[in-house]
């Protein structure tokens, strides 16, 4: 079968025998998958990584212990966890210390024609959420992530910064959710595309990002989706005292944040990563949350090397891989 | 009247005519004072401060329309709140935005003979506090904010990082209310004091504060109280994941922060400043809180620019100011 394969930078086709299943696991075969900018970091080289990446995907289940799994249509958890640890206990195997992660850490991604999981990570996708839009229960459930650790009463004031896919996401999940959301990014195409979900927009020019250009003490609740250092400052800022700074794209290196801010207006930051799947895959049930609009392209999977490098262009928005034939 | 002036870096002393007093306001007769390490930054310079520092301190009111106050020993809350905004209206004029805070901003401070303070402001000490004690009731009031802002069950574990005033206040006040706490500083002769008063103490030399030398994950609570940048990095080391950090000190400039360990472990960062007066007034009351040992020397009002030369000093811990006479 045919992978992709991150080497030294490149991505590279590879071709190797169809994966063996441990006890518990389930082998799918690869509908859809998407590229994330934690794959085009991957592929700078953060994190050291080498191996077939990608952890947003949706695929059909071939083989698997239980039966009544083979032929679903699953999208799948990617944190492989341990099971037994208290982190596991409580629910929350996405701390597991010993978790392995599709596509990350130590467990061979979703850019293959075929891949495995744990049973117990796969979700059944419902009829109503067709193939390309199933590509995004993972990124939106990292957007929904952030409902299940700030409570965000309907009707409040939320500011997200940051135009990207994930900011775009974040932006619907929370008005969706009832929140009066106002998006600011420094793409006018893009911010269409939230306009479109009933978010209001407005454009944010970089040095607008900077503190002291932007609404000052204005949110109680301000989303840092930029990954930029400005964007966070900015999102300190532009926080009411005693509100909170959800801190959703991480920045690569040393982030030069100025604490007294922080400390005298009483903020409180919340790092937030992935989330359960289960809201997401309501959110996209329902319609709220609306994706056809960020898909850039789609490359067949044999073009990943292009793919990639179009999924890094800039204003490219989420690039779909799809399995040969 | 004498009065401590801060101006260009100098600490020089100055005869004032007494204050007038404002209606709502209150006049004061100083009987001791604290130096805060805020004094001291406010001498190197941060804020552009000129005037009369001092903000922690006991006084007795001579004059105040209501009388009833008139010979009361009193301690102050320092923030100036209208007391109109919606700040106010929460019972949180410590973030009211148009404030003035006793020598800090806009409003001469506690280092002379009379101050002044609104009524509103002022807190009757009772006699089981000494007036040395007394001197502590704001720097208390800071470290019990701590539990107003982070929920902490009884024998929960706490670390606290940094073996200053503050430190040694809040590693106190912590166990006092039940936490399992470990302080974590560099100098045997400080760590003493919390030894004395029941907290474990671990010494921790200038590279155990880096992450990767410190316990890692080790701690749901972390507070930082070092106003270092290594250790705020090691605090966020240190904290499990879905963990709390208080940002409890100041670093003045931008803090190079990892953001990644605190996105990708969904830390909360939680910044924390001024506290209410009341739970300061009852575990000072209570004798729970040691502050006998934090006292290193006391200088009359007229010896300011020597006592604050002191304060500075390293090793030296609380310098109280007296009025002469």
């Amino acid at each position: 079968m045919i992978a992709v394969q991150l080497e030294s930078g490149r991505v590279e086709l590879r071709r190797k025998p169809m994966p063996r299943i441990a006890p518990g696991f389930a082998r799918i075969r690869l509908i859809a998958a998407g590229i994330c900018s934690t794959d085009l970091e991957l592929q700078r080289g953060y994190y050291g990584f080498r191996g077939t990446p990608g952890h947003e995907f949706v695929g059909m289940v071939t083989e698997a212990e239980d039966a009544s799994y083979i032929g679903q249509r699953v999208a799948g958890e990617i944190n492989l966890a341990c099971g037994k640890c208290e982190w596991c206990a409580r629910g929350l195997g996405r701390h597991c210390p010993t978790r392995k992660v599709l596509g990350i850490v130590d467990h061979p991604g979703a850019f293959q024609e075929f891949l495995t999981l744990p049973v117990r990570n796969l979700h059944r996708v419902p009829r109503s959420i067709p193939d390309e839009h199933a590509v995004f229960i993972e990124p939106v459930a990292a957007a929904c992530e952030i409902l299940d650790q700030v409570k965000i009463a309907k009707r409040r004031r939320v500011a997200v910064l940051g135009d990207g896919k994930l900011g775009l996401l974040i932006a619907q999940v929370l008005h969706a959710s009832g929140a009066d959301v106002h998006l600011y990014g420094r793409h006018r195409h893009k911010l269409k595309i939230a306009d479109r979900a009933g978010v209001v927009t407005e454009i944010m020019r970089d040095q607008r990002l900077r503190p002291g250009k932007s609404p000052q003490h204005a949110y109680p609740i301000v989303v840092d989706a930029t990954g930029s250092p400005e964007g966070l400052r900015a999102a300190i800022a532009m926080c009411v005292p005693r509100g909170t700074v959800v801190m959703k794209s991480t920045v690569h290196g040393l982030v030069p944040i100025d604490t007294a801010p922080a400390i005298v207006n009483e903020i409180t930051l919340v790092g937030s990563r992935c989330g359960r799947f289960e809201p997401a895959l309501r959110m996209l049930a329902s319609g709220k949350v609306r994706v056809d609009d960020l898909i850039s392209e789609q490359f067949p999977l044999d073009r990943a090397p292009e793919a990639f490098a179009r999924a890094a262009t800039k204003g490219v928005l989420k690039v779909l891989l799809r399995p040969p034939g």
